[in-house]
């Protein structure tokens, strides 16, 4: 319900401003036991952490997480685990660069949500995006790694799949790929192109949008629920709350709708585990590892579009809060590509959504899942 | 949180599977004082149900919707008007034909849910599709019909845009056109190519998928909220929980990751009202009437990604309870195209996810949008 | 959220005017597999049911409980078990004895919510107490029947421990005396004074208040949750949401504020099970159960006060709509003392709570106890 | 649905543990535009602050809130105003006083939750009560003082009217005589009785139980709702959430279930106000301003025992986590009774359960309530 929390069980209150002193998480529901300390969290947020490339804004933050409560840890504990009480999260915001806001104070820059936030709530923090700052993203990748604790034989894996025109070739996909260079991508032959797409971008002071594509690996079958918590209608809220995002699809997605029956259907055949017992195996993935809103047991598989940065150098047409019509160019730190950054941001939020799934399957059923050859509840 | 509820004020619980005695919903948290009765949600019933062409469902349900609860009228309340308690809704199923379902019993239908829910549950009711069937739908569109009168300044449409690689010429586009054909097609010259594409499906036993696009016009700045409870966010929960739905977009949607920053900024101008006050008028709506999570004034677009109809004629390969490798054809009375019968449940997903983030904004800020040139709260 | 809805897992929506085509309610989130039919809901309405006793109200109610979804049967599953999806439950109204209305339609009735719900909604059902009528408690008692089966090793119980000024001798409580009068009475000495009591209450068209005494026995420690979600808060808000509720008290409750630290103590010694692994038997249990909002193992216990019925034939001074000062006897049939037939109301709300309670810990922990001897998580 | 939060539009997530490195509470879904600084807070914090007597524990904190989020001011903007975004309110644990706590480490505390969690989740920080200690309450009156905020034309008072077998003469109640002694006791004449009493039992190293009483002037008609979302369910879950309640009860609560009808009920008589319009006056408040879990205008009133507090020095049985019979005595820096410190505690729970009402009311009905003589919605 609350406007600024996610998850039912896995639940995750994010609060803070791009100027504030500080921005965080609570992260509620979490399962006590869990081995879980500051090196835990870091790594993820070292990831999305800007400043690493000129292609992302140079806002230099150490986005030094600190654990406030939610953990213990003595003589017997060796290192800390989870307790099963509220985890605080807390990163102190310390490159605030004290920059004169006065041309934006009162104006409305486009494609950004000021005038959204002027005409719901009157007042607005202005600096540096406030609420509305990809910085806000720190929480859910801080979040998102407690997460991973949670569902820790689920494999969660993000690339960035298109930038401006340019699209990954599927069959050069590799995900090992996108740890060798700045922009996550999964394709080597792209990195080239990319690269003196966005330095054109930059130069010309524009911005460029992107499209993440994610998956998981390792959910078993029966996670999720009919209707409307459906896995993938929850990960698609979860991935749609993301700053710049347009648009969201699992499986096929869109392309599904060119499909014919006889090309949607993935097809089963069986495979035996090493206990014996008989388990699908899917002869494609067109659904997305999600079936009527449950897990199937094959990776779950989303794509999600991302606008181009909306702060451009370019003069564009708008008002102010006098009603005023001006033109307004935006500078400051930002990045030619927001979704270059979102690629950490997207699999926290498939952990985050994954992981309240898991709770809320194991609330239900006990956990686990029937497979063929077993004799289900009758 | 509950699987089967959506919406956080204005709020839907829907309940009944397809040969159940009965399927129905009930709405919670509607204002009260609002003129309800049969005849205002019959209409939208009418305009779902199957049966009315040979390219949807020749099941014949009259779906003649009752009020059981939540309505009053006496010599003082002329009709009946809501008292702001619990309506309950129910539609009788009637039409159930009863039919051997030995066959899909202990199958897995390819494309279908049955091995999730049967992964999940360990038990399934078969008959229809059970609680996945397209039937529920009703429900949602009833619940539709009374959030459009919690919004009645709020207009809603949606089109079919696309049948199989048959999209509509978005210069084309005219909405009164969706009422002269049984597709709601908004493109008087595609209506003849989808008939023939989609005799040609239903001929081949096979199916086809769809997109679907809505817009909202009508709905004031202000509404929905940062960050999770984000307005499309909240809707693409709601778009995704409809059967059958792999993806979402809003405004320019996938199709913003290839633009500019340039392209992508909906500029502003000057717009003065009858009470002399300045609104923004947009020069574009790249952004879908959402930025950063709260409408701006301008029409609510998304579109919304159908696959096939899982149901076909020609056999697939897949497995059944016992684990053994079967192949299946799916007999019945099934939908070509499930996408053209999701245009009311679209809309009914939109006005419900609307009249919730209204009561939402209400709540929060009194209801209402600054607007240029007014103080603000400052 | 939903003003109508309780538990957040095990979740009931419960609907319906006490003059209206029906009541009932949906519960969502119930486990599947549970053998679940009309008839292991039926015996709990049948205690509950109005008309068998000259102290209760006379309207003639079978009162047949139908269930319109979430069950299955064929072949393989002889009766019917629970699918994991909504169950609806419906109760139709049958006997709305046609009377005439005319003289509280417009009256508020001083000890109703007539006044109250005029207020806040500007318009009510006051036929026969509307929604506010306790044929209301009917849904929550067929809700109770379910959360029963979900948690079949709790036994719940509970009685009338006081009407009007005559108290229930705790040294002469008897559960299985409970059943041998129709007050619910645990202790026979207490029935005939109970019986003039109510007689004269009756004779002079009064009413008299209660006090119902309620227990778990079988909820093993670690159910609820620090600190909002605690097991008491949590129950204390479903009894406080019963009709004519004014108070609720676990354990020792009010009598504990008089104790010395050294009573109020429940002293804990070892007590080996049958496994070898060494359980706290608890030498007093002051706390009732509950200790930091989580089970102890101990039974739950707790107490709730309900008011005289509003309804009474002595004239009160009140108002009309119009805002005139009228004078008011109400007629009907009613109870004379609302809080013998909220025995089964009570016990199934403490089932619904726990089943609840049930269903979150398992989320959260997977579900069992820590025991002494065992290692915790370290 | 989250353990840790409570509220639902007005809703607020705590954590922190006594011994952690701070503790603290986020508020979302504040209305904008409110003034709102530190000075706001702090005061609430400063009458709720242990070390003022030597009834109440002497740990020494200065309680220094700090609010993180949620705030923005500018030269437009004197002062800050709330932004509608969450407000993080952080107060850090500087007397954390570095002890033995080896005696506790592995023991069940009897009358502490020391076992329950354990039972749960097999781990706990035991230093200083942990999750459990009174220490969490400082962000509850945080947050109630967010709320008073909220609803400004609400005054919230509560007192102490019994400590151990005391209780304050109804007669003799004047809230004033509260600000004159440790006590927060209504009645002169009392204060020399707790005073003697508390004495005994601080010397006795022993405790006592508490009941405060609260009353909420200014609530308007109109809040609250049926019938789980009763304004009195859902108060009563807030106080029943806080540390060592076992009890709740409003108006006349228990004491109701001894009156007859005719006593019960609370008549009205007509009241004309300023506007000419017709507003009830009631001649007793037995229902405490609520009825059929709506407000009526009357004042609402609740009273909430608190037991003694667990921590004594005589030693009690009980066992450790290994399953040992041990005896233990509870020492370290304890209130002899809890219930004074819960004073301005209760007060927050209430501040923060009708902030919230009135924003759910604000919702569903656009706020106010109607008065006879007007023509409600028909």
């Amino acid at each position: 319900m609350s406007h600024n929390t996610f998850g039912h069980l896995f639940r995750v209150t994010t609060w803070g401003e791009s100027h504030g002193a500080a921005l965080g998480c609570v992260v509620d529901g979490c399962p006590p036991g869990i081995p879980l300390s500051e090196a835990d969290i870091q790594p993820w947020l070292d990831r999305r952490r800007p400043g690493q490339g000129k292609f992302v804004t140079q806002r230099q933050e150490p986005d030094a997480v600190r654990i406030l409560s939610g953990v213990f840890g003595d003589a017997r504990t060796p290192g800390q685990v989870t307790t099963g009480t509220p985890i605080s999260l807390m990163i102190e915001n310390l490159d605030q660069r004290s920059r004169d806001y006065s041309e934006i104070a009162q104006a409305f820059r486009p494609g950004h949500a000021d005038y959204a936030y002027f005409a719901k709530y009157g007042v607005r923090d202005y600096r540096g995006g406030g609420r509305q700052s990809a910085r806000e993203t720190a929480a859910r990748v801080a979040a998102g790694a407690i997460a991973r604790k949670v569902i820790p034989h689920v494999e969660i894996r993000a690339a960035v799949v298109q930038i401006g025109p340019h699209a990954v070739d599927p069959a050069r996909m590799d995900w090992a790929e996108t740890l060798n260079n700045p922009f996550w991508c999964p394709d080597a032959a792209m990195v080239a192109v990319w690269e003196e797409h966005l330095e054109k971008v930059r130069k010309a002071g524009s911005s460029t949008g992107a499209i993440v594509a994610v998956e998981a690996l390792g959910v078993p079958a029966g996670w999720g629920a009919p209707l409307y918590g459906k896995l993938d209608a929850e990960l698609a809220a979860g991935f749609m709350s993301i700053n710049a995002a347009k648009g969201v699809e699992f499986g096929a997605g869109f392309a599904a709708a060119a499909f014919s029956g006889e090309e949607n259907a993935d097809e089963m055949r069986a495979t035996r585990g090493k206990d014996g017992l008989d388990g699908p195996e899917f002869l494609a993935n067109h659904a997305g590892g999600v079936m009527g809103g449950i897990s199937t047991g094959q990776p779950v598989t989303a794509r999600v579009a991302f606008k181009p940065t909306s702060s451009i150098l370019t003069p564009r047409r708008t008002l102010n809060e006098a009603g005023e019509e001006i033109e307004l160019r935006t500078k400051g730190r930002h990045d030619p590509c927001v979704g270059i950054r979102a690629v950490p941001v997207v699999e926290a939020m498939m952990a985050c959504g994954l992981a309240d799934a898991f709770l809320r399957h194991r609330a239900q059923t006990g956990g686990g899942a029937f497979r063929p050859g077993e004799p289900g509840r009758r």
